[in-house]
């Protein structure tokens, strides 16, 4: 990159803060995307952490000039290659970002972008309030959790990141900074510009800041883990549950890939019964509440089953639970050549499930599959397979895909398009659809400088 | 109106849904809004009730090729003018699309825009499910909702229209018709453009179907009425309630104004103590479950005050309460010259109320004010006062609004902007902000027919 450029982001963010040498940036080359379908990062980059929005919007007032690309980066725990830098250009890390204050009386975090999700939970905790909602890695960062609109397990009674969000201070690609929303919980003035931000992926401007929806203390907790003999008994279980209570989560895992995570993990799957099992994560206000709730979805799921429901109730049997279900990734990472992220109406998962099976067994393909039962979020890992390669994958990722828009659904719920989903983005929708969204990036990007690659191209 | 423009209209949806003699559309013409502010509509108009979404794209082709005003109508239940018909042109009444789905296993309801609000929470309770937001007058339609993002009391728990919105069918300016959305609970595939339409009022396209989340059935409600000596006392209370529970809603009204009304009605408000009164509304899964957080709830209040809380247990005691508080608008509605509704960080209330009552006495007005306390958001009547006018109106909402914007709120939380709230839309934003909602305005109706003169102006 040019030096007398490289000079001038030094004098907006300080010299220790502008790395040029690729040696020392190879953290941020990458994101959690599957290996054999991340991106290949550019190599001329260089690496800027600013302290504060002035310094975002100088940045990006000399990268518009330049036309540099600008690759906004949070805690990079992404799976689709969204922070990934793909052309020359700049990496910009929210990382020195990391202001929060907690507005008690307003029930509200206000948190900078680089704030991790881990730290937002804790600084809410110590607050006496709760953010309920866990969309991802507690090394995600609020930015980035944003910018993707990320879901997660604990979507079912909350939402996903976009019910949280109150407000936002974002950096256009020119520099301008815009205050949207604010400590408010109602708000219809103009067209809702937030609303078009969050889940965009980093492609129309930079957020630097967070207003946040926080919820009362957390009473009591329980999870439980209900046993079935199939997947067709667990999941017609799901609008049961839902009819008559509302659970912070209901996931759903085979127990032959729970059992074989919590082996790597040198941890203990504690039931051994059944090959679906249903992870029903209760929380109420209050012991009495939260047993009382928990009786009736046990007694729910015993229409389905003959297995007896499996109650975790101290602290460290429901950690060591959700500890098991959020390390599933990481146990088939190694193995996976890509992980897929489709949504349908949870009505149609069993029929969705019994399909991506056959094309599995046509096809001879080592598929894992679990997900978010009640959001219809399912994940689906491609297995590493001798001798198959990128066409294998293609083949594979088309026809699952094929058999969730025929149900009714999305080829993705949370994780996003990131960069390598977007070949696929224009035969989504019709072409009205996709000129207005092509439209929407050049409104707000005109020189397509933010996360070029990413979403909607330029 | 050109004759042929007609006969063409007639052929689309037949000649009894065109009607062309202003005599006959009157009740077409005005919304909710307090006359004294209420937009003057306009003579040239032919009111047009298409049976379908065929029939909307058809007719706004055709305003679109010439270039005809469309003022798209629901319920006609809104309070700032959104739906009156101010320039020559068609009113299109979405009251022939009416049908309605209950999706019970994916838990969605799927409404024609001219759903009521009364019949969809119907509709849901039949299929034993339940839809808790009370977003407005029950003759409002869902399509009105959505495009008007409404709020209501009930939006503390559950949050206002936009939160309920799953998917919805729209048809652009020029007939096209997008299917945004679907019965789906996540979904991170482009821009969500659906999201730019929630609070868009009819400006930027129809909403033909909107796709709805419903709830469990309800278990038990209690309906608290909390007396306190004054204002202070009672707002303190609100965000220690919070910090506790998640009530349905928190409701903040004076005693006298709560009476009167109930005078008026023939009905009796069942609490005589106390100045200010909150009213709580809790619901939880079942009686124990609703009494234990009631007295939670009534214990938290007790430190601001010495009264008794009330508790109505049976249906119609809350009916009773629930009415009389509904009603306080049509009680000051003919005396009203304007109606606000700001919004600002709740913890703010008490000061904003304050200042509010210096400016009613400096100014020696008659305000009534009354609101959603947990949301921050404040509905202040400016009453009629012998020899005053339009003058007097805007000076006080000058004022009132003002105050809103210093303590970080907005002028409109829930009725929206209307035709009567644009002049003062610019100056509440950057000028990049407002230049890049006017290009949002382009993007979707670049010939500005859809519903003009309201929220961005064309």
């Amino acid at each position: 990159m040019d030096k007398i450029l490289i000079e001038e982001f030094e004098r907006i963010v300080g010299k220790p803060n502008v790395v040029t040498n690729i040696e020392q940036m190879q953290n941020y080359l990458v994101d959690e995307t599957p290996p054999s379908v991340r991106p290949k990062p550019a190599n001329d980059l260089a690496l800027i952490r600013p302290a504060d929005t002035q310094q975002v919007s100088s940045v990006l007032r000399l990268a518009s000039k330049s036309r540099l690309a600008v690759f906004p980066r949070g805690g990079g725990t992404g799976l689709v290659g969204g922070a990934v830098p793909t052309r020359g250009g700049i990496i910009l890390s929210m990382e020195r970002m990391t202001g929060i204050e907690i507005d008690e009386a307003n029930l509200l975090a206000i948190a900078d972008a680089g704030v991790t999700l881990g730290r937002l939970a804790k600084a809410a905790e110590e607050a006496g309030l709760s953010f309920p909602p866990h969309p991802g890695d507690e090394n995600a960062q609020v930015g980035g959790l944003v910018a993707t609109n990320a879901g997660g397990s604990r979507a079912v009674r909350h939402g996903v990141m976009r019910n949280q969000v109150r407000g936002m201070e974002v950096v256009l690609p020119t520099g301008e900074v815009l205050k949207l929303g604010g400590r408010l919980h109602k708000n219809n003035v103009g067209y809702d510009l937030m609303q078009l931000i969050i889940g965009s992926e980093g492609t129309l401007a930079v957020i630097t800041k967070v207003i946040l929806r926080l919820y009362p203390k957390p009473g009591a907790t329980m999870t439980l883990i209900v046993p079935y003999n199939n997947r067709h008994d667990a999941l017609s279980s799901v609008p049961k549950i839902l009819h008559s209570s509302t659970p912070l989560a209901v996931e759903y895992v085979e127990r032959d890939l729970v059992e074989r995570t919590a082996k790597r993990m040198n941890a203990n799957w504690p039931v051994k019964t059944g090959r679906s099992h249903l992870i029903v994560m209760m929380s109420e206000p209050n012991r009495d509440q939260v047993l009382s709730e928990s009786l009736k979805v046990a007694e729910i799921c015993r229409e389905n089953t003959n297995y007896e429901t499996f109650v975790a109730e101290s602290k460290s049997d429901q950690d060591n639970i959700l500890r098991i279900r959020s390390d599933i990734y990481f146990a088939l990472k190694s193995e996976t050549m890509d992980l897929l992220d489709i949504t349908v109406p949870t009505a149609e998962l069993e029929k969705v499930m019994g399909e991506i099976e056959n094309v599995a067994t046509r096809r001879a393909a080592l598929l894992e599959v679990f997900g978010h039962a009640a959001d219809g979020n399912l994940h689906v890992h491609i297995m590493k397979k001798e001798g198959e390669g990128a066409k294998y994958v293609e083949d594979l990722r088309n026809e699952i895909y094929e058999i969730a828009t025929r149900a009714g659904g999305v080829i993705t719920g949370e994780h996003g398009i990131g960069k390598i989903r977007t070949k696929k983005l224009e035969s989504l929708m019709t072409s009205k659809e996709f000129e207005l969204m092509k439209s929407v990036k050049r409104m707000f990007d005109p020189d397509g400088i933010l996360n070029p690659g990413t979403k909607i191209p330029a």
